[in-house]
């Protein structure tokens, strides 16, 4: 009984992030409100109220799922599994509400009062965690700062969805990071592994 | 005296311009009005509407200024041009209203309804011409397709001072730099080229 309640809780939870995804994705932080949020999401004031307080608590719930929605979809190692988390999420991101709308409202805190810079670390140290290990399997240079390499695919990344955004309506992700990909493994990773490295973003599409 | 009266235009239309960057730096798009502008700028409405028609006609005015913090300030050449662009750039943005202003509207788009790609567009194209004479000189691999690699730094730098705003209000933005450029570089340029780059980004504090 207390199992099948919990259970209800997790689903009038996620069924609660999910809608607040799709409001925050559509109208921005700042046109969204717990009401639309409630109505979308098809929940009564009650369960809202009893998972979330806030828009704000919302906006940090939806900000916050963004590696959820990436992670369980990766089967490599090494280096390789560091480029594929970055071509799961050039087409995650245009698929997945829930990414999207995080990323969005990761973006634009600056015009809503929120200062929230976790979705910028969780990122980094999961790509710095992997890029770690792959460190130290001899498959990225000794002369990396993996914490520093870490911290600038997460902002190449959000650059350049801002920029695909701006000129593609985002269907050009997947290649810039293919293009990203070219121009870093050089320099990263050793010759025979940088040359063993696939860059064909489309297995994912 | 129709000199006097171009002067006179051209130092009115920069009050205004540097007005609205305060106002946006400080409100955001949404935020700001064309009253609060003119009030801030010290002028008519006459004058403002000679000038600029619309809140949207002042944002793009302010969005598309920001080469203009920079690129006088350069004087190096070749590839070490190229790295003095994002320095400048990366100290630039702490003290230049008009080009963090800048920086903010092209990132908040999506809240505001307006979709102008041309600040990443126009940055990437500065970067490529300079970085095609650069690979024309033997400064930059073959390899490299120096569009691309252009709208990278355009990316990254993007995300770079946005990952900053969050975890230092930008005051780890210059070290963030140098760290992409100690990255990028032994993959772009020939080894002897690489090691011949001044990374000391103080010099431009």
């Amino acid at each position: 009984m207390v199992k099948l309640q919990q259970d209800r809780a997790v689903k009038t939870r996620e069924a609660i992030v999910r809608g607040a995804a799709e409001v925050f994705d559509q109208y921005g932080y700042n046109g969204a409100s717990v009401n639309r949020i409630m109505r979308r999401a098809g929940v009564s004031q009650g369960a809202m109220y009893f998972h979330f307080k806030s828009k704000e608590e919302l906006a940090r719930a939806v900000m916050n799922a963004q590696p959820d929605t990436i992670v369980p979809r990766l089967d490599s190692d090494g280096l390789q599994r560091i480029v594929d988390m970055t071509f799961v999420w050039a087409w995650q991101i245009q698929r997945d509400v829930l990414l999207r709308a995080g990323v969005r409202l990761t973006n634009e805190q600056d015009g809503t009062g929120m200062h929230d810079a976790s979705p910028y670390v969780d990122w980094a140290r999961i790509l710095e965690t992997s890029l770690t290990q792959a460190q130290d399997e001899g498959q990225v240079n000794e002369s990396v700062n993996v914490r520093q390499f870490a911290e600038l695919l997460v902002s190449a990344c959000t650059g350049m969805q801002m920029f695909a955004k701006a000129v593609s309506g985002r269907q050009d992700l997947p290649d810039r990071v293919v293009a990203m990909w070219r121009i870093l493994l050089p320099g990263v990773a050793p010759a025979r592994i940088a040359a063993s490295i696939n860059l064909d973003v489309r297995r994912f599409a």
